[in-house]
């Protein structure tokens, strides 16, 4: 008989669950299969092979194909797909990395990068006839993906691109599937033709025949062992003057003419490249979901055996006491359940957006560039989240936490790269601040690298915050605090928002007066760089107040008034934890009094008390199946 | 030709080196070897074989036997011995655990808990005639010692104790050595004779013949993968009725007569059982050093890679940018070379007071008991840091910092169960605070588990900041700092020590004040609960305060004084920091202004930008030979 709580889990998970609940209540089945799990005890090699064979399993779920446009044997439903393969996360990170690569990366470049002549392409990818790379970094650069060393020059005698690797540091590096599976990349290189330099293009490029060999002039080698994900063939690519067709440049935004005419619809390069890049969005959206998935995982075990531990006993009582009922064991894991939530409600609006964008049911034209920069600071929060949270895991399980077989270690050794891949999160955080900074003027992307410094520093007016995608409920709760916020109730919505909304408002100004104050002196490195500690704040800020607008959004969607009430106490929790990191900012700027400090110290504490009963509730309705947890310590003999 | 900038490194790694520097300097000759490093490809079974290889190389260096005494075969020098065994966690922790575990935890019971009669064992031990293990953690009962379940009944008929385990959760659990390797565990049971329970004592139980198969009654297993260490073979023990002789009670505080009859020197229990953990200190002190080798590892990698690595053109000169020029990149990891080098002073400070009291230098009978808070306090500190600056170190390093390779993974893995073995770090920041919030009683000692909270609740009493140990030279200092601090010159280093002392001094205070206040109204369990954050920050604050004041004594004897000054500028970066860290708690206690508070973060600014410079030079001070660093990015082809 299903209880009280039954219900409450029941309609917390519905809400987590998100737009695409039904994808999420299908891949539970789909996933609850021993075949899908990773095996801790297969070496590296034995790992990759294995981790190839659950792909094509995946393949058989009719996932990948979602993301794929009607046209191209695909469904034309990103959200879905994105939502399908993040519980994949539930599963083995390895995996992920892989179908990703394959379906997100690889699929992703040659979908909305190529033409008509590459939708065969698509056709073998989705069935995994043709096994792909996405071949971006190289040794030298990562983050400066504009400043790639790799070159295609275009030779007109041969109607051919020549993709070469000037220098050791322009060979591909750390590129998933290079070492042993990959038949193709879709390679990053600097186009040339006519003896000019055109900028970052994309190009498929053949690397190794049906056999596994390397093809003429490519050089592949593996990175061998990494931190985790040891079922991820990641490698490296070197090119020596290697031909392909002038057909493989994936040609939806420029193109090379038989005789090495250039052209392209965007006249402005940088906008181009941006372009190009911006296309790619689902990567990032993908990483960030998959991190906070495994941080749920985390949590599900963490909690979970807090709930059955016991350590010293109740000199009162005699009894052993259960370690969730210490203060300090709440204060450790219950604040990261609470932010979890907080993230799975903006996930999902994050993946609802993009979705509109990239079915183009969303046509405004800055919606494109607001879900690159909603999608970077999500990346950043929830790969940022992850690490925190399963580390703290791992250590609040004690000996147990460290034994592979209940799994916290590999969860957190394969996401430990979350925060560095598809954008390292510190070079990501100064992405969104820059485009805060800049207030998204369109002038400022076209600058190379901190050249958007001086214009930052010339922008006299004091930015208007950004209220594209704010719906109804945010507006309305804004209105209502234009109280002074330090006599105001800090249990009340409208004043949490407004705290938040205020650091993000200061943090942004400042840095902006700061840069303008500085550059007048000195180059716009020595001024950016000054303000780098603000300026990074001022993107955290605005990351946590859209996290926090998504989780109010994600709450007032809730009907059972049970399930909502406590959703809103674990809102709370995210709030006042949040305010705590940043209390010392608070009271330094005057948003906040010493005694109202303590205050939020105490609310956390009467939270955490309030909320330790419904912890099982709490983690049931996170939505991780108990039979998806594979942790052999919730299960002793 | 040595420049001015070697001499200054010389100066510092001198400093560093701390009261044993030869044994430090003979070790880095030792070290340089590559028979003594791990090879991550190996499997985990076959990592066990090459470390139990190293143990036997290891065994040669004349380092084991300096720990024990004299007539025991060994050199009376346990300072030597756990400086000496530290150097090896800049090899391999795998090796650096297992020898802790058969020198260290298994010698350190035999040597400190037996007699006359257990001589023979030592001499074979050393020479690896013997392997051990320590068989203490159970799979129910891991901080919680006092309570094992593992029995030992006397038998007087045939003069034998009879070992057992009782119930699945008495099992013996994550021993280093149970797997595969150890012949005889040091077992931590209930002494039971004549019917009644005298508390746990300490064993030698054989547990495998020479083939290595358990002997009758005794089933081991294996923990199998771990986090990281694959070369430990940690592993489980059930013992089933297992009959020992009388003589392998490890009987020097207690021994039982072939009769039943047993007898102790120390008449209470609580106090003989607190007296027996007490000689196990050695084990906590080493774990802290090996984690502060294994950051000074991380971080002499992570700093040499952000000199070399670029990213990004600065628009003014084209040039590519270091990455320790981005002031976030400098913010990140000069903070916690600033702490690696208070740890450094820390720990030689510990070790020599532990060489003192263990070769009966130090003859005051409070000294035992403030080096076992010492000791906790800074494994505490120095696992703590170990975690987040390894962690910080492959963050910084991105996708090359994932790579095994480059050896920071390995690092992050090995360390990671540090802030759990030999004591979790909360339950042991807790003991330190429980120390400080009753005044060092002796009631207390004797009280169980939380009766201390009742007793500290009566104190009425404000107590006296503890000064055993403290030389003139802090004592000086505290002397001067009698001005109100907020109007006085952060700079000034008699004002920062105040700054640290107040904060714990109010901690400690209140915390009594908060526990005497509630305990009047629920049982001990509610009132320690309540107040368990508050009981944690205090404890922290000690730790910080005890760190700082190694940290000034440490600089005061650098004789060179440009070595002198550098380490002064570091100091303040981790004063600095730490007051950053903690800076909401000294505005919102009046401890300091926001308008304070807002130069300390400006200080650090200031302080990162004065040592960047100096950046390799700290390096070259923390004393990892360049050759040890083994990180493959470092030396490109």
């Amino acid at each position: 008989m299903a209880t009280d709580a039954d219900r409450i889990a029941d309609e917390l998970r519905a809400a987590l669950d998100g737009p695409w609940r039904e994808v999420r209540e299908k891949a539970r089945e789909h996933l609850d299969d021993e075949r899908l799990y990773g095996d801790p005890y297969l070496d590296y090699k034995a790992a990759r092979a294995r981790v190839l064979d659950q792909m094509h399993l995946v393949s058989t779920f009719g996932w990948a194909e979602k993301g794929f446009k009607l046209g191209h044997g695909g469904g034309n439903d990103p959200g879905a797909a994105v939502t399908a393969l993040e519980m994949l996360a539930y599963t083995d990170l390895s995996l992920w990395v892989k179908c990703g690569v394959q379906w997100g990366l690889f699929g992703g470049a040659v979908e909305n990068l190529g033409t008509e002549r590459h939708t065969p392409y698509i056709e073998q990818l989705i069935t995994l006839d043709l096994l792909g790379c996405f071949a971006m970094t190289e040794t030298g650069h990562g983050s400066d993906v504009a400043n790639l060393e790799t070159t295609a020059t275009y030779d007109p005698a041969t109607q051919e691109f020549v993709v070469h690797s000037p220098t050791p540091s322009a060979r591909k590096d750390y590129i998933g599937g290079a070492a042993e599976h990959a038949r193709m990349a879709a390679v990053f290189a600097q186009l040339i033709t006519g003896g000019e330099g055109r900028g970052v293009h994309c190009f498929l490029v053949p690397i190794r025949d049906e056999q596994g060999n390397d093809l003429p002039g490519v050089t592949t080698s593996d990175d061998g062992l990494k931190g985790g994900l040891p079922g991820v063939d990641n490698g490296r690519i070197v090119f020596d003057q290697v031909r392909i067709p002038r057909e493989n440049l994936l040609n939806r935004y420029a193109d090379v003419d038989p005789d090495g005419t250039y052209s392209s619809e965007i006249e402005n390069p940088s906008r181009r490249f941006f372009t190009t890049l911006g296309t790619l969005v689902r990567g990032r959206v993908s990483v960030g979901g998959a991190a906070a998935a495994g941080a749920r995982v985390a949590l599900s075990i963490a909690v979970r055996y807090a709930e059955q531990r016991r350590q010293f006993a109740d000199p009162d009582t005699g009894e052993e006491t259960v370690l969730l009922d210490y203060r300090s064991h709440q204060r450790r894991l219950l604040p990261l359940v609470a932010r979890s939530y907080a993230l799975a409600f903006a996930q999902n609006d994050l993946v609802r957006r993009m979705h509109l964008v990239q079915t183009g049911q969303d046509q405004d034209p800055s919606a494109q560039r607001a879900l690159e920069k909603r999608a970077a600071g999500f990346k950043v929060a929830q790969t940022r989240h992850a690490t925190r949270a399963i580390q703290e895991c791992r250590e609040a399980c004690g000996g147990a936490g460290y034994l592979t077989e209940n799994r916290l270690v590999t969860l957190k050794a394969d996401t430990d790269v979350f925060t560095t891949f598809e954008g390292d999160n510190v070079v990501l955080t100064q992405l969104v601040a820059k485009e805060l900074l800049t207030a998204y003027s369109d002038e400022v992307r076209d600058l190379d690298a901190l050249g958007w410094v001086r214009f930052a520093a010339t922008m006299a007016r004091d930015r208007v915050r950004e209220h594209s995608g704010v719906r109804q409920l945010i507006q309305r709760l804004r209105d209502r605090s234009d109280e002074t916020v330090d006599d105001a109730d800090l249990s009340r919505r409208d004043v949490q928002l407004a705290l938040f909304a205020d650091r993000e408002d200061y943090l942004v100004r400042t840095a902006g007066h700061r840069l303008q104050a500085r550059a007048k002196e000195t180059g716009p490195f020595e001024a950016f760089n000054n303000a780098q500690d603000h300026i990074l704040m001022a993107g955290t800020a605005h990351i946590d107040r859209l996290v926090l607008e998504a989780f109010i959004e994600g709450i007032a969607a809730i009907e059972d008034p049970e399930a909502r009430e406590l959703a809103d106490r674990v809102c709370d929790l995210y709030v006042y934890t949040t305010i705590e990191e940043n209390q010392a900012w608070y009271i330094m700027h005057r948003f906040m009094s010493a005694e109202r400090a303590k205050a939020v110290r105490r609310g956390v504490n009467e939270l955490v008390d309030r909320l330790r009963p419904q912890a099982t509730t709490l983690i049931a309705g996170m939505g991780v199946p108990e039979n998806m947890l594979h942790a052999a310590m919730l299960n002793p003999a």
